[in-house]
């Protein structure tokens, strides 16, 4: 198994980038192509002590920005890591693509070399999310701003394919995040995927979901357009982040609390650890014809080399075959 | 001052509506009319030593249940508790009406009752937003689910002016909620309203925020359709929720953590205070020609006892004279 590294893409690259690629091909033997401009990539590697058997360097000279319109940018610059990288899967060369670089030009990317598996419009991004009692599947995490109902159904396909094949459940429950438990609920596209949800045989459809039970409802996918699924990511983000700031400086305030503070710590880290989202590295961009996994543009070592791992393990798993076989089963 | 109070509306009423009318009128000397089943709200108020010339009773027979279609209920049950205290509202025999009943049946009665401001498309819910560096102001935060360009220009009108008033903010930032900073963000309708209040003097454009700045940005008012709004809202309460009940878990595992959580807890009773939604209470539906004060459906007695305070302040303010006065500042 190799998998392609966009060595370029990210707000720490090449640096954390390819930190994080070494670690994995140090501590979990997986073959790895970095795939960026080259003397900066090797000048990058020379840091490092690794094994030179695991970690090999694809030239691409152009580099896609953050800021860049994803489609145009794809097509212009034919030979930026991110396009060479995804044309390695493509080729059969690597088994799946890794990157931290602009989340429109990967998904352009996938669609113009990997293409859409069959009955599916529109690829969405699949976030593991964590929460206290697991893993959810949030689909779609920002791919698609403006979706219909059909696309909000085949993210439910698409979602609870990679729920069972993922996080291991025989037949995941399928929530739409809406904004009240009623069927009459919600914006026009949501409304009508309800209807075409609850009639669904292939579809464990658990309802309507609302914001303040996300964390706690018993449901393993919940789909989302991606706007209101990339809000709902970042703002958690933001609320974990803040609250436990909040509480570092309430328990420096005084001797006393720094004493408990200093007891209850170890508590604290467990929870943050259960939220972590780094634990996790990188999400998947499901409907297209490869394994293309997208992290987060802040990711740092930590996240490239546990998003290394993940796509190491999908690719192992046969992950894509049997998501296309699920769909098919679905589709009939 | 008297304000209009749909006794009938919530998940608690008539109980905890009249608990928390009651305490207004103790507390507050604040004048309030209980509108519902005169038989039900004259015994529930039994239970209670109250000063009688701050609390009448206006008899209405029927009841808007939470789940009804709002604009068909309204149409309908014409002596609802809901639709009889707008129309005090309307005729000048109260000041305010606060409700914690069906929301869109609220906003529909006051559409039809106290009718839209000049300028104003479609109403929103303004809520007063708990954030550590203070209130800032969400709209719109679950009235309108598909919002046009011009809406939302219109919401940031709306939330300007209030933040002004109710804030006290003289020239208050204007953000509106969008996936990444990049002016081509977001779908068709913010990047359309971006567009529109980037050149637009009367607003003070922060530009767009993403989620995981919501907390901390210095941004006064956050401007977004009414689904993303209504899911923010209630993803943060589930947030803010289940991560104190964890650290509560983990602050009584085992004897030494006990102590430290006993230390601690004052810092955490301060945070919980800083968010929690229950401090404000209500939430103004901003754009009809009349103050109706939305309350959480959840709403216990302490939460309409905040928005019984909140609507006297309003009222004394000449909270509606000032936002009207903004509006025709702004449209010239």
């Amino acid at each position: 198994v190799r998998i392609a590294v966009d060595a370029m893409g990210g707000d720490y690259a090449p640096q954390e980038i390819i930190k994080g690629a070494v670690t994995a091909a140090v501590e979990e033997k997986i073959k790895v192509v970095l795939v960026g401009k080259e003397n900066v990539v090797r000048s990058e590697l020379g840091k490092y002590d690794y094994p030179s058997e695991y970690i090999e360097i694809l030239d691409a000279p152009e580099v896609i920005e953050m800021d860049e319109h994803p489609a145009k940018a794809v097509r212009k610059k034919k030979n930026s890591s991110l396009v060479v990288a995804t044309r390695l899967v493509k080729e059969g060369r690597a088994a799946a693509i890794v990157s931290a670089g602009n989340t429109g030009a990967q998904m352009a990317a996938a669609l113009f070399e990997l293409g859409r598996l069959p009955g599916i419009e529109r690829p969405g991004i699949a976030t593991v999310f964590p929460t206290p009692s697991g893993g959810k599947v949030l689909i779609d995490s920002g791919a698609n701003v403006d979706c219909s109902a059909s696309n909000l159904v085949q993210f439910a396909y698409l979602g609870s394919a990679y729920a069972s094949q993922v996080l291991g459940i025989p037949d995941p429950r399928v929530a739409l995040l809406n904004i009240g438990t009623e069927p009459t609920k919600g914006n026009e596209a949501v409304v009508a995927a309800f209807k075409a949800l609850e009639k669904d045989d292939n579809i464990n459809f658990w309802g309507n979901l609302e914001g303040r039970d996300f964390f706690t409802a018993e449901a393993d996918v919940i789909v989302c357009d991606g706007f209101v699924g990339n809000v709902v990511l970042k703002l958690t983000e933001g609320i974990v982040t803040t609250l436990f700031s909040l509480l570092r400086e309430e328990i420096v305030k005084n001797p006393l609390r720094k004493l408990g503070g200093a007891l209850v710590k170890p508590g604290f880290r467990e929870i943050f650890r259960k939220l972590d989202h780094t634990e996790y590295g990188g999400a998947p961009l499901l409907g297209v014809q490869g394994i293309s996994i997208i992290c987060h543009g802040s990711s740092r070592a930590k996240s490239i080399y546990n998003a290394l791992r993940y796509a190491r393990d999908a690719v192992e798993n046969g992950f894509l075959e049997v998501v296309m076989k699920k769909l098919q089963v679905m589709a009939k």
